[in-house]
């Protein structure tokens, strides 16, 4: 099934579920209001969605509406645990392969997961806000999943049962502020800036035999100002798999129901398939050229993020993004 | 006000208010169930908690019952956002120290604040769970504060408002793994087990002149095994107070109410006032002797922290975790 977020005024939304072309919703009203829920309580609440879904399906939703993207918060707008880690072997090794030199294997001996902060993830129509177009503003188009409570100690194996729910996001980056925090060999924090959401959130039997061991099988496209910068396949190239991540996230603590695990923005080695953040892009014209051209984000600039499946059908609605100036606080 | 929140069988627990000395408390229901309820609509909550706290204060609440710290989690069982940084300049200057060299005006330049995992905040007697003793497992006793909207650029003095809530925490940090992540140079994450919190959290004006300029002027004790490691005054050499760690935390996305700021460990130069983490004592028996003598924690060692005020009562209840072998999942 294919669940979305209304707004509604709240910090939560509210929970509807989407048809599979996301031509029409219907209000999950009492079975539950918001996704957090669901996740909390899944065996019980999720059949009963499904039962939703087939009637959504079947035209048999009595109070079935069209579906409006514009409408959508994140699917989870908060959640109490966000990490996510570059996965793909473009985006481990293209760093080094940038400077000339050999990948060591240490470049994919782990995936270096980085908590995020969850508290107001982005809707997919929402404006990214930075104070100056000096932060570097870089998109992200990115593959994440939400997962249910995964014990601590699990294997790859034992949490890859630990997943519910597929995600499309945009991981915003600052690059300026990235630069300065490793420069001063800080941990990751300011240059995250709020991750964005596509507008439906997807079950694995939604995606078939498009999600094959832990890797999603998808197609993912990005245009920058209109223009088609990136078409990655997310299935072979896939250093770890979603079950990996988990499970690294896992070692020394229990994950909680509603915890998202992303894997970073989706590259592929093959440079004719594009980019997926600009960071990449300078980092080809870097290795081509010996320098950068291509500039971060402007203001005006807009981001559109989709995924596609084998059917060449959207899965999970489109991200459109466009960078603003922040309007200090009073 | 005093707030607790006590098990119920549900992820979020059930709100309580307690009475300044921590021996009555009085079920919140009609008012709000959860704290995140309160920290969403503070404005409108707050108060009415106020007059039921004033009630039990005088004796008036009609359904008080004995406060017991063991029926606890942590007052916020789980939140939306949690990110802590070393705010304390024995903290930040130590290390450096302990190799004999000058701090370098950066160790006090920014806070290097690290995101962790809100999904499963342990409560203040919940067992400190680990697969192996080798992991390092170390305490850290730590204070804490629950924000409400930070906007996204505001200054210290603006976070500072933000203020709600004021914990006490044990920040458990597995230092093998730690010394692993950093010699990898991946950022801390594995090394970050689950954060336990003091039974109660406290609004500001229970603290009185204790709080003063976002620094809390309390004396936190540790206890290891039950004798008296640590007595730190935490007022007077905070380096960096909770509005400077907030606003570094929302200089580029905004906090949402409920997101947890702490300030790591709480210790003093002066080396008679003991430590407040196992590290500490370590790298002042390197200091002195050239290696560390004191071991991690061991299977069965328990630790007890606790704030006190000025006029030397408990102020959050006290935190008591014991370090248990993890059994690993089916």
């Amino acid at each position: 099934m294919k669940l979305a977020t209304y707004k509604d005024g709240s910090r939560d939304g509210q929970l509807v579920v989407v048809s599979r072309d996301l031509a029409s919703a219907h209000y999950a009203t009492g079975i539950a209001s918001r996704l957090q829920q669901v996740l909390d309580d899944w065996g019980f609440l999720a059949p009963q969605l499904q039962d939703l879904s087939v009637s959504l399906h079947h035209g048999r939703a009595r109070h079935a509406f069209p579906f409006d993207p514009a409408q959508c918060m994140a699917p989870l707008p908060r959640a109490c645990h966000w990490a996510s880690a570059p996965a793909w072997l473009h985006t481990l090794e293209s760093p080094w392969l940038a400077r000339g030199e050999a990948v060591p294997p240490s470049a994919l001996a782990a995936p270096a997961l980085v908590r995020g902060a969850a508290d107001a993830l982005a809707g997919p129509h929402d404006a990214i806000a930075v104070a100056s177009e000096a932060l570097g503003a870089d998109f992200g188009a990115a593959l994440a999943v939400v997962t249910g409570d995964v014990p601590q100690g699990a294997t790859a194996e034992q949490a890859l049962d630990g997943v519910r729910l597929v995600l499309l996001a945009n991981e915003t980056v600052l690059r300026s502020v990235q630069a300065a925090e490793a420069q001063a060999g800080v941990p990751p924090l300011q240059s995250r800036a709020r991750t964005a959401f596509a507008p439906v959130a997807v079950t694995l039997d939604e995606l078939g035999d498009a999600w094959q061991g832990g890797r999603p099988h998808l197609t993912v496209q990005t245009h920058w100002n209109g223009r088609k910068v990136g078409l990655a396949e997310s299935g072979p190239e896939m250093a770890f798999h979603f079950g990996e991540l988990i499970a690294h996230a896992a070692r020394t603590r229990p994950l909680a129901a509603g915890s998202i695990v992303g894997a970073g923005p989706v590259g592929n080695r093959d440079r004719s398939r594009g980019y997926a953040t600009i960071a990449e892009k300078r980092l080809e014209e870097t290795r081509q050229d010996g320098a950068a051209r291509t500039g971060w984000l402007r203001f005006g600039d807009t981001v559109r993020i989709e995924a596609k499946g084998r059917d060449g059908q959207p899965v999970f609605g489109a991200i459109e993004q466009e960078l603003v100036p922040l309007h200090a606080p009073d």
